[in-house]
């Protein structure tokens, strides 16, 4: 998302509380070429002025403690942890932006964020304690107690900058992740540190070293513009976490079948509903499971030619009604207090053509070939992407988007740094504890969209062999719901493959029965029986 | 290879004409740091006078022409297709070294260097003119001609860097691709022309700019430091190299099947065989097949435990009898006029162990999916790579070397600029009409090697559809030769891949039976008949 004003002709004026580092350094790169001048909002009076009155307030919802029995680790070993990356590169702390490695690290959720369970917040981590910057207003009693519990101190929001400045005037080395960080916390820093070092440099303290961004460890600091730690130690769940994500998307999925067998019965008795109305349904019935709190993105609910626009948003007024003749395809998940669901079924409510059936087979063998994947570790994600590809390649398709990203435990629906994707600038290697999605699709202009996704977590597996002494790794599922079967063109599906799908199956039904009854029992029954190669 | 003389404690000299640019620069790096110094054999005459005596002749055989048939391409069109590249690049000329580039824009072969068709000379294509730097005693009266219909001058193959020093004194903007023209000419060029600069500089015609290798466009000539275009032209095969490869395979395929005819009767009748017998046998049948010049490589013949070591080499006196109680690995290959071959067979005279049937088993299904992988345009090889891993990591196995090389025509049995490799910094896309060598393996320190190659063509697959506008790619098999069925376990494979197998079989026998008579035929007909699950 990108936010700025343009309020000349010759000025760009941008808000460098809303822009990383690296990402405003790049927008400033591409608008000198086109003459224009970049003109940092956060300089400009006038433009404040402006905003008084229409600026939106910022929300001001309670935060509360994610409890230990999902967050798995307490907060004073995460820090220490941190403290150990600091100590190793000769930073005397580190600056944290990034809204859910604020809430990770702190065991703490907010509700600023639409979807996202994170607070408005920065962190500044250093070796012999800590400052969380957020409104007071939002801080309860017993997050007060929390963080007591584990020294780190609040400050004011607004006071970040004033922070970074005092931190410089006293030579401190922070840690800077440029591509996380934002403009103003940068900018901020490196010109109160110039002041530092030529006031020293005219002491004859140090000598006036050139600026040097790759060496953090020069004579005299100069900052540590590094990845941040944080993006990592928080993708490898720990148990405690895993097991949240897998409770959670039980009951998710017990939502989801109440939801499926409701939605057919309506289009069997000729109801008329329209991609938003099946949307608003899917929320109801999610809204009554225990620990929901809120959708974890926008829901993408596709009839027909609308599934092929892989970001579509039905809007009241505009959608359309979902067509029983149809495809239809819909994406969606959760925020529960104790992880993050994201799913996708795509399904037909009548007789699907052989060209559906054929597009939908070879999906769904992209994401078995992905599913069972095993790999020896240090694989980057991108090294499997083409395994979700290749029954489509077969027949001269593919689909435009990346196979799978990073989700948080009861965080973000999207994270880093991991990625299964054909764009190959990602090394990061697949690990222990990541959760990825596996959401292979295929879609026809102007005719239907397919995707089949569910999530995995990378695991080691047990194999017979350990070939150059190192762990070999595949995946375990966390998401357990059926695949429409009426969709696969069982001519096309080797026997491996339908014994993965039976066997799949076979678990939802283990898994998610215990928890419906009625008539969304018998939907579950129904669409997890054994298909045969005939 | 490394080829360098250590002379004293504090230098290390190093012929710069047998070290590209790159590969010198890199060497001195290291060097410094271990507080050695790099001194030019080219400036020593010291050195000299110590090789004098001993120092080998360059070899001195006739050069010949590649027949038009085979090349399929005029040396004026390979030439105004450089030169175009030339014009656009800025360049006045190229110098090119490898030898291969040399005898593949020429149409010329040699034999100079063991296993390749080549022969020592240097050449450079001006935008006007060629000329070509070799020993005049191999030029033949017929390869006078054939070059001189080409415009192309001969020099002597010592006046390279006087014609080098000639040319940077008239400012000519040479392109030198670093990494394959060797030390000795880049050094010559750059200081040759900073000779020309300074002149021109005191003349007041140029402004003395910082020497920038990056930019070989900027005022006055600084030479142009890019890949050669003539790597990507070679390996792209025309429909007349295509041929010839398709020709010599089949005549390389008749030899083999009269050569493991022979092997297998021998060992049936207890003769002992050492490695070093078996390899010489093997040439000894191919040497009789039409068109045959040369081993395109040292052959790799290893019984039980040699086969484990990847590029072991059988010496007489060391090398071990071929057991046929053990896996006997065989990679080899062959120089004819009109092509070059690679082929490895992995096989057992006996009764393989359970597990050899099950590692050759998953070899096999990787070499298979590698085989009938089908990608969009602009794929590299690394994306395909993990398809012939995949059943190995299932349960924990994986080999230390890349899957496919590049393989000249009628030229050196290894070619860039492709590869298909766990190692993903070659993102040269597969293009249609690449050769790559499909090879995957598995080796079993101390106890056997696994290996099944065969040659594959890139060409363009027609899809039922071409999503995306572009066009998609797969193999067509180069390679026709019986792999072992014994050593299937079809407990392991599925109906495609055994499908696969029989496909192939029924192709080698149609193909390569016309080929062959007696006892050598009917080995061939065992070993390609249908095989079944049981």
């Amino acid at each position: 998302m990108m936010f700025c004003l343009l309020v000349a002709e010759s000025a760009l004026i941008l808000d460098q509380f809303l822009f990383s580092h690296d990402a405003a350094k790049e927008l400033k790169e591409a608008i000198s070429k086109k003459n224009l001048e970049l003109v940092y909002l956060y300089d400009l009076n006038p433009v404040d002025e402006i905003w008084k009155e229409s600026r939106p307030k910022p929300p001001n919802n309670p935060i509360r403690v994610h409890d230990m029995k999902y967050a798995g680790l307490d907060v004073a070993s995460k820090l220490s942890s941190l403290r150990a990356e600091l100590v190793g590169t000769g930073a005397s702390a580190i600056v944290i932006s990034m809204l859910d490695e604020v809430a990770w690290l702190l065991n703490l959720r907010g509700s600023d964020v639409p979807h996202s369970p994170v607070m408005y917040a920065y962190l500044i981590v250093e070796v012999d304690g800590a400052k969380l910057f957020v409104d007071n207003s939002k801080v309860t009693k017993e997050v007060m107690d929390h963080l007591k519990n584990a020294s780190v101190e609040l400050r004011p929001y607004d006071s970040i900058l004033s922070e970074i400045r005092r931190l410089a005037a006293q030579g401190a080395q922070l840690w800077l992740d440029t591509s996380s960080v934002n403009a103003a916390i940068v900018e901020t820093y490196k010109s109160a540190l110039d002041k530092y070092r030529s006031n020293l440099g005219s002491k004859g303290k140090i000598k006036n070293k050139r600026y040097d961004e790759s060496n953090g460890l020069s004579e005299g600091p100069s900052g540590v513009y590094m990845r941040s730690p944080i993006s990592l130690a928080k993708a490898l769940k720990n148990p405690a976490e895993l097991e949240g994500m897998q409770n959670c998307h039980l009951r998710d999925a017990a939502a989801l079948a109440q939801f499926w067998c409701w939605l057919e019965e309506e289009i069997h008795n000729n109801v008329e509903l329209t991609e938003v109305d099946v949307a608003d349904k899917l929320l109801e019935f999610r809204a009554k499971k225990e620990g929901f709190l809120d959708t974890s993105f926008d829901t993408i609910s596709g009839s027909g030619a609308n599934g092929a626009i892989i970001h579509y948003r039905a809007e009241i007024g505009s959608c359309s009604v979902v067509d029983p003749n149809k495809l239809f395809l819909l994406d969606s998940g959760a925020q529960y207090i104790d992880g993050t669901t994201d799913i996708t079924r795509t399904v037909h409510f009548g007789e699907p053509t052989a060209r559906e059936k054929e597009c939908f087979t070879r999906v769904l063998k992209g994401h078995i070939a992905l599913d069972q994947a095993v790999f020896p570790e240090n694989t980057p994600g991108f090294v499997l992407d083409a395994f979700a590809r290749s029954s489509l390649w077969k027949i001269g398709l593919d689909y435009r988007h990346g196979t799978g990203h990073g989700v948080g435990a009861a965080l973000n629906v999207h994270e880093g740094p991991q990625s299964i994707s054909y764009r190959y600038g990602n090394t990061t290697p697949l690990q222990k504890g990541m959760i990825v999605s596996n959401e292979p699709g295929y879609y026809e202009d102007h005719a239907f969209g397919i995707r089949i996704e569910n999530l995995l977590h990378v695991q080691e597996i047990n194999t017979p062999n350990r070939y150059g002494g190192i762990e070999y790794l595949g995946f375990e599922k966390l998401t357990f719901f059926p695949i429409q079967a009426k969709l696969v063109d069982i001519s096309l599906i080797s026997d491996d493959e339908i014994e993965w799908l039976n066997n799949y199956h076979s678990q939802v039904w283990e898994k998610v029965s215990p928890l419906v009854e009625g008539s969304a029992r018998q939907w579950l029954w129904n669409n997890t029986r054994v298909i045969h190669k005939q």
